[in-house]
């Protein structure tokens, strides 16, 4: 099978393997799924029954411009509906960003240890990546500059706050960030997790600002990962961009009942925010008990630092996975010294605090 | 905003403006939703459970290579699951295709009139399309093959049953195609109606045959188009080639388990078909009983002859939108005699029977 030259050239990997597929490697389920900073809280009540009662509707194709939900995002966000585009998650989002900017061999700067999805979408179009390190566990908005002005980059990808660190920077770093973009560079701006951050994390961004394109999601915080939609906030000729590339009626109509839901009942977003504030306090002491020491999470999972290498933090994931605790773990030196632990209610972090020590035995004693 | 060359090449436009947008622009719903080709008799009872249910786990990213699905395809079709792709609809599924296949410059040949997201992404990877007539309001398989010969193209597109004519061939002069085929030009037989065709229509292929990559989808007759899952059937190396550059937590997780309930409910699929037998039938009495005249039909739909051009047809089909009936028409001459009529439940073919000679009767007073 001859394939077109770019993708012939590319490795037949997968960015992630999911945790069903871990399931079924190791023939039983996980007892705790802690590993893809997915909500177990669930989405709002309002938007699981927004989806049931749409289902009835589910022969129909959805809306290709999400009308509604693009209106209702317009409203929250006071924005235009013109700074606004609906898709099928940030993974999917970023996927035909990067093919609406970048031709082969185009510079692409991002961080050493940064979502590694966006990555496989860079080379995916042939792109060339251009990684810096983090500093202090947390994205170098200097490095990323620097990198960007010798490269001649079209893109810089910075989450703000970070995965998998939890890491995050003030809004006005970010904003700082844009005064020294090189010309004809966007920086993508992924928020994924900014609905966990302090108000403080959020840059103060004009709707219609060139330089900078924004990535939500109703993955996270609002519990649809399963959904897969998102959306992103950029300039109106940017977002119109995406009308000649995309799928028009890829996203799922369910989703965007639910999503449409979801953003209505900003009081379950509140109470996830304030549950998920709680399980990191939880994670961070269990490790604590354990030897292990919590950074500081701006976002829904916590990175905790074993104080050991790469190839310690990797067997002991192992080991939790035998003790059925679904983990991951950033994949790049020097922040694979620590495991990523996702917030979750109470009774699976009592899974998590019952296996951790026992995994880490299951070291000690190899 | 300097998007990527390729992009920037490409207009803003969109293959098709979906009911919804209409409505909004003639400030009214249709009576009658008659023109995306849809089921309207809904998804099996079983699937729409299975998808309620799934919705306490729509938190859940999705399962990337859709494992339970795949097997169960593979069982259906008695192939193995390394000759199926699950995707986001044929729709998504074409695109990851196109992007496997087709660099910058290559030719793809299809009919001229054919499905125009097909052409979309072939436009939008850069590819050059090359179109012949149909011929006797049917695809044509031998220019198809003489054109793909002259040109060197890597792709033809054959839907068979055909959209938007619902034309179809017997499955022997599908397999005869792919003993014609030029080196290095794959088939893609789109089948998204096959499940209302006759027997015969389906061509006995070989799982493994490199020379053919088959779509199929669970938005036409099983009712999920809102969904957004379909599967492409093809040799081992060509699937694989998917997960080089497929968005693999693509699929929503609600589809997977929809999708797997509706194909296991195939009693529920044989009484759409049946519905759908029917509902043809009464299209083309309606049609007849206003000198309107259907064209014999293997899918979901009938095209119904006007007698008159082009620019007559969509004069009706505005007219038909006007009195509150959505519908479609061919893009091309003289396919565009036609005018399209999905089947639906007798009560909106009602609403189409009440309805046609009243638009018929506006253009004729102009």
């Amino acid at each position: 099978m001859r394939f077109a030259p770019l993708p012939a050239g590319l490795p037949a990997s997968v960015p992630f393997v999911g945790p069903e597929t871990l399931e079924r490697q190791r023939g039983a389920p996980f007892a705790a799924r802690l590993g893809a900073n997915e909500s177990a809280f669930g989405p709002s009540p309002l938007a699981a029954r927004a989806m049931r009662e749409a289902v009835g509707q589910v022969w129909k194709y959805g809306d290709a411009p999400s009308f509604d939900l693009t209106h209702a995002l317009a409203d929250h966000h006071r924005m235009s509906p013109a700074n606004i585009m609906v898709g099928e998650g940030i993974d999917g989002l970023l996927g035909t960003l990067v093919r609406l900017m970048i031709a082969p061999g185009d510079a692409v700067v991002t961080s050493d240890g940064a979502y590694p999805t966006f990555n496989y979408h860079v080379a995916g179009f042939g792109g060339v990546l251009h990684k810096v390190p983090y500093r202090n566990d947390a994205e170098d908005p200097e490095a990323l500059l620097d990198r960007a002005h010798a490269t001649g980059a079209r893109l810089i990808y910075l989450a703000n706050p970070d995965n998998p660190m939890g890491s995050w920077h003030d809004g006005p770093v970010i904003t700082a960030m844009l005064d020294r973009l090189p010309d004809d560079c966007l920086l993508v701006l992924d928020q994924a997790y900014a609905e966990f951050a302090p108000a403080s994390a959020i840059p103060d961004i004009a709707a219609d600002d060139p330089r900078v394109i924004r990535m939500r999601t109703f993955s996270k915080a609002y519990g649809l990962a399963g959904a897969r939609i998102g959306y992103a906030l950029g300039a109106p000729d940017l977002i119109a961009g995406f009308d000649r590339i995309r799928n028009h009626f890829g996203v799922n109509r369910l989703a965007q009942a639910g999503a449409l839901a979801a953003l209505a009942d900003q009081g379950w977003l509140a109470h996830v925010v304030a549950e998920v504030a709680t399980a990191r306090d939880r994670i961070a002491a269990i490790g604590a008990a354990n030897g292990l020491t919590a950074l500081p999470s701006a976002t829904n999972f916590v990175a905790l630092d074993t104080h050991r290498g790469g190839a310690f933090a990797r067997t002991l994931i192992a080991a939790l996975a035998q003790h059925g605790v679904f983990a991951r773990m950033p994949g790049v030196t020097p922040l694979d010294r620590c495991i990523r632990i996702s917030c979750a209610p109470l009774h699976e972090l009592d899974v998590f605090e019952d296996v951790l020590p026992r995994a880490l035995s299951d070291l000690a004693t190899r």
